[in-house]
């Protein structure tokens, strides 16, 4: 699934040395600093290898973070989810570390920025608000901000890799569930409700959406790099690489939609405003360069959410149908690899050849694999034995796995990618026997669990209003959790997805029917253990049973694995909560026990069993 | 407290021909339309006689609500509290009925206002971004908005009351707990923090708090009407009418504070505009005629929060100490008052001689104004028998008062002015014996309650995020409530105030230390009854218990009254609910025993019961 350099890789430089080579790129272009995001020109999380600029200058692999260097000093700013292994992976001696919204690049950036001196960024890799950020810190300072036509990143970087150049395939109206041509037609009158003549596409998941293509650009996420312009006619304008265009995806996607080469976005914003047309860009996924184009070109702008985040997120009935039959194939998968962790685990600890954490990961994988569809993993697969369970994004090395040890818990967080569906499930087990701590701690994560899936409410309401239902009973214990409650997850594409969200910060997209987002509350204590436990659920309508009552929502849960019964405290639980979980383990237990082999099923009789 | 018409009140003419008197003004003016929102110049909730526009037009006296008045056709615009009086108190001919977000004003103006039309307003009753969204409305329809120098509805207004002209008093130290002068003092090293040479202080409140002084310009809450310019240095310049100014009040301000004559606040912006000042005003709460008039001056206008709201909701250990004394007797007051009911409530309505509305509100005021330090009502009564109950901001008129049925629900919601604290309480009981629906709504909305008074929650939580914990129970049954779960309260002060707020409305100011909020779920059965159950709670320091935990905060209780046990069901509460119940119970015993006449104290011990 991942993208291949085109070229042999080169010995990297060390990574004093590529600062030093990039220090000397900006002393060349007269920039006293500049700012390197994790991010690509589609500002997603998703990116290809050419576009791992923070990755190559600082060693950090996480999914989110940033850098700025100046002319002697440069700091990494990474979110609490990344405060332990940015540590690991980035020298302490070149990089100061911050965390992202505590101590935010803007006022480190007005810090260290002098009167008259001038700092660069791309603007392919920022959004206009981050721009305006960047250019009132700089002003403020006396300095100047200069938007770079390109990266000096770029210029460095020997070896970086090529553009991925993979085909694109249509992904099957038997999965899709609705024809591209309609999907086309229908976002278009968004765009004539709107009042705009055209729209700029730049997120990749929404143009897989919108035309029922699938593509391979970027690691774990079935994504084809590229841009596009949806007109109010409903035609389409596909900015992408020519290499990824067979014949068999010209006859799929069919009149209306024509294909030109990448370079040609540019001159195609140019005609638009050109001809005064009005024109929808979004400025919280757009990069800056797509709104100064338009601008400069004299279009006018419509500034609002990409036209298809919200019809995607709300999956069609044929989607949902296959989102149920995809976790019932990666459940069992999950199942198998459930046993077989207890089956050996304790075992092998006891006899000193104990699971590695590498070794579990590479056998779920390959569990997986034996699943109809399976196209590969959704997200590198986190397994964390131990300590290494409370680094939230933790993904075991080859060389560094840590051995699961006797009584210590274990947190796998995987998914698969299948033609039909995307699957995102955690679940925390114990090797062995718990201590009272954990138990406690993993009850109260389940009693938060429960309270937000079994939760009912009213249409209109936001992520933001029910996240605090999983956080309540850690709260009453002093605890919290430094990450999202749920995400949006997409059908057999990206495994993070918007508009929707569950979290502490403020969103106003309220949850519809048809979304899937994630449930997933946690609880990590730094050098002990992790605990997540993690289901994807579906929205779904849940309709007045009285006369009093309204039209509420509710989620139906996808995910089917057991949650470890050993690390259940039972006297912290309600009755409601006691009948929710053994219903539910008897619908895992229902829905698998056919698929099993005889000691998969025995084991899964007894994890299942009512407490 | 209430504000007093200096002129003898003139008959006042039919809705009909107010609304002829009206449109013949806007006919003169040019005007095609008019906006009258239930608003003064300082866009506050307590207004005085003087500014009670709406009410005079359309007869609508509910505290939020707008009107618009075209050449044929008229609108008014309330939320859901409204939504059954406003149709009770306004002409169905002369008006359409509007939700005030569901139908928002600016969709009807769309509809209704033709282009070459001029829509005008009036410039101090709304804020700069009502203004904004109205000029777009009417400029997409090809109209104008032009702002009006005095507002037409004067001009029609026979025997409008005059300004209230009532003196300023001092607040004693005893009760503020800092002196003003030290408060300006802090203020100000705020300015300086936000690069301000000055802020234009609109809000009441804001300046009742800083200069610690109270009025009497509107019903209920002891703020005096006026505008004041706080400058970096500490000082103020204070726009007071002089009718309101005594000898004790000058010697109560002291050196820095100047008083000067409300006419003068134009001038005195311009003089800071001419300095080339920085001036902060606050969007949110000051209304558009400062940010133009400041503009035209040449000021720099520094967009930001009113920088008396924070300080002012975080109360000081003086103001927290004098909330729990107010509390004590306002709570003494009540238990008296249901104490009363409950003796007199069901046999006179066996007699065929009920309790009336209007009779059980006089009596908790008589009893109210029997405690120390009391000064009046913080809000008017909400006293709702059976259906009125329902009837989510009703209030008894004298005449229109309902009896108090047999086995029927009645909802009191009531406050105190105490010159040491404000109180807000409502209290729901039954009236004999309640039915199981009652019992199982009421139990419903008091799960919500305690899940809200007694959570734990993380620094930088906002009431946002808590707000599904009161709501949660009535979700699982397909209930909800049409309003918010809490509201900042003063200290004798207005019994509404910001910054923070409970409520499904996204609102970024997190709940602090010392911040006094209602909590006060509801369950609203139109036509047949209403509950709320409503405590005021203080935001506490809730410290780490142990080595894993981190400090969080949570609510202290202040209101000191029985909850109805007869409406409980206690199958639906699990241990902890009832623990609270039953310890929250025992408190307001203890608290009240020894102040109660015998037969009240023995009405306490056994309403008050462990269940």
């Amino acid at each position: 699934m991942t993208a291949t350099p085109d070229q042999a890789p080169q010995e990297t430089p060390s990574p004093a040395a590529r600062m030093n080579l990039l220090r000397a790129e900006l002393s060349r272009r007269g920039l006293a600093g500049f700012v390197v995001p994790r991010a690509d020109a589609h500002l997603g999380e998703y990116i290809g290898a050419d576009s791992e600029r923070l990755s190559w200058l600082t060693g950090f692999t996480g999914s989110a973070g940033l850098a700025v260097v100046m002319e002697t000093e440069a700091a990494v700013f990474v979110d609490g989810r990344y405060t332990l292994q940015v540590r690991d992976q980035v020298d302490g001696d070149l990089f100061e570390f911050c965390h992202l919204t505590d101590q935010p690049p803007a006022d480190w950036i007005a810090g260290h920025l002098a009167a008259g001196q001038v700092l660069g960024v791309d603007p392919w890799l920022h959004s206009e608000r981050q721009i305006a950020a960047l250019r009132q810190v700089a002003e403020k300072a006396g300095a100047a901000l200069v938007l770079q036509d390109d990266n000096p990143v770029d210029a460095v970087w020997a070896g970086r890799p090529a553009a991925s150049t993979n085909p694109v395939v249509a992904h099957a109206l038997e999965h899709a569930g609705k024809a591209a041509a309609d999907k086309r037609a229908e976002v278009a009158e968004q765009l004539v409700a709107q009042e705009a003549d055209a729209a700029v596409l730049t997120l990749p998941d929404s143009i897989a959406w919108l035309l029922n293509v699938r593509g391979q650009d970027v690691p774990n996420s079935p994504l084809p790099l590229s841009f596009a312009v949806l007109r109010a006619d409903a035609t389409v304008q596909w900015f992408l690489a020519p290499e990824k265009v067979t014949a068999a995806l010209r006859d799929h996607i069919g009149n209306g939609v024509t294909i030109h080469d990448p370079g040609e976005l540019g001159s195609a914003l140019d005609a638009l405003g050109a001809a005064g047309k009005a024109v929808l860009a979004d400025p919280e996924t757009a990069a800056a360069w797509v709104f100064a184009r338009l601008q400069d070109a004299g279009a006018r702008v419509v500034k609002g959410a990409d036209p298809c985040q919200l019809p995607k997120a709300c999956k069609n009935v044929v989607e949902l149908a296959g989102a149920r039959a995809a976790h019932r194939r990666d459940g069992c998968a999950v199942v198998r690899f459930l046993s077989w962790v207890d089956q050996h685990g304790v075992a092998r600890a006891k006899a000193g050849d104990p699971l590695y954490e590498a070794e579990a990961a590479a056998h779920l994988l390959a569990l997986r694999g034996q699943g109809e569809l399976f196209q590969g993993r959704s997200f590198e697969t986190i397994s964390g034995a131990g300590p290494n369970g409370a680094i939230v994004h933790y993904r075991p090395g080859d060389e560094e796995s840590r051995p699961l040890g006797l009584n210590e818990m274990f947190l796998v967080d995987s998914g698969g990618q299948y033609l039909d569906g995307t699957t995102d499930v955690t679940r925390t087990i114990v090797n062995g026997e718990p201590s009272a701590e954990m138990r406690d701690r993993f009850t109260r994560v389940l009693k938060g669990h429960i309270a937000l899936g079994t939760a009912r409410f009213p249409k209109g309401t936001t992520g933001s209003q029910l996240d605090a239902l999983a956080r309540y009973p850690l709260w009453q214990a002093g605890l919290d959790f430094d990450h999202g409650t749920g995400h949006g997850v997409g059908s057999y594409l990206s495994v993070h997805e918007g508009p929707q969200r569950i979290s502490k910060v403020p969103n106003r997209v309220a949850l519809e029917p048809g979304m899937i987002v994630s449930n997933e509350p946690g609880y990590y204590k730094t050098g002990a253990y992790g605990i997540r436990i993690e289901n994807l659920v579906a929205v779904v309508e849940s309709p007045a049973q009285g006369p009093d009552e309204q039209d509420m929502l509710a989620f139906e849960t996808l995910t089917l694995a057991p949650i470890d019964r050993r690390l259940i405290d039972p006297g912290l639980l309600n009755p409601e909560e006691i009948a929710w979980l053994n219903a539910y383990h008897a619908r895992v237990r229902e829905t698998h026990r056919d698929s099993l082999d005889p000691e998969a099923a025995a084991w899964l009789d007894q994890a299942t069993q009512p407490i």
